[in-house]
């Protein structure tokens, strides 16, 4: 009996941290497929749906722009985006790291965002794109930083 | 004797976990502390020592310019910086964030960045930069993504 209860502390001590430890390649994928479901949410206009993937307390930077923070300042920001003749943007995650605690990642993302020329004719900007991400209390990755910078000067 | 080693075990399993616990508000300060002291070695002009900060693999992102990969490439970088005529930077950290784990955490900084104009005037352009860190095998913060926006258009 002793030498039972012995062997089961024993292992209780071996593997008592096992349950905490997170398989980083898979969050890795999952926060990578959540940027892809987002960049495809994004082109169906869906405001409410798009902003959901930030965090309350998100920051989003861009270039010449003033840092904005929190979700009515990012929902504003998509509204009007979302009102500029021709506004496409899209996005594919290129890398993608977790930290050992499963609790945040960050992405590099590649994007091309078009809009209408005042002529009329399209034009497209390319850049690249780093996300922050945290996990909410229910488990889901959300963004609590997105900065991007474009390919060529303003 | 085996009431002694049950009692062992027992304590064995009840805080194998601990020793790994993070203090994340420590490894918050330390890392803002570490980008404080980066911003005094920028200004030293030591390019080794400024060098030092990032990790053998980090992307460094600006606006306009292609994305760089790796230490030779931001050396390069850092080089040409230095070369301009009233080239200074310096920046100090508003937000730091660490992972429960403690190997990933990011920084939330404002910078100031000044060169001659032509007239050998000072220009100073401003801005907001976020910078992705992870632990070394030696437990020392590495940069390992680095990205900035200017507040005004280029």
């Amino acid at each position: 009996m002793l030498n039972k209860l012995l062997i089961l502390l024993l292992v209780a001590s071996l593997t008592g941290c096992s349950a905490s430890r997170i398989n980083t390649k898979a969050e890795e994928e999952k926060l990578m497929e959540v940027s892809r479901e987002w960049s495809r949410a994004a082109s169906a206009q869906d405001i409410d749906h798009i902003v959901s993937y930030w965090s309350d307390s998100a920051f989003f930077l861009s270039q010449g722009q003033p840092a904005i923070q929190g979700k009515a300042g990012i929902r504003a920001m998509v509204e009007q985006s979302s009102k500029i003749p021709g506004f496409k943007i899209s996005w594919e995650p290129i890398r993608a790291s977790v930290s050992k605690s499963g609790d945040m990642g960050y992405l590099i993302e590649r994007n091309q965002m078009s809009m209408n020329d005042p002529s009329g004719k399209t034009i497209t900007i390319q850049g690249t794109v780093v996300t922050i991400w945290k996990k909410d209390a229910s488990g889901n990755w959300k963004n609590v930083v997105d900065i991007g910078v474009h390919d060529l000067p303003n």
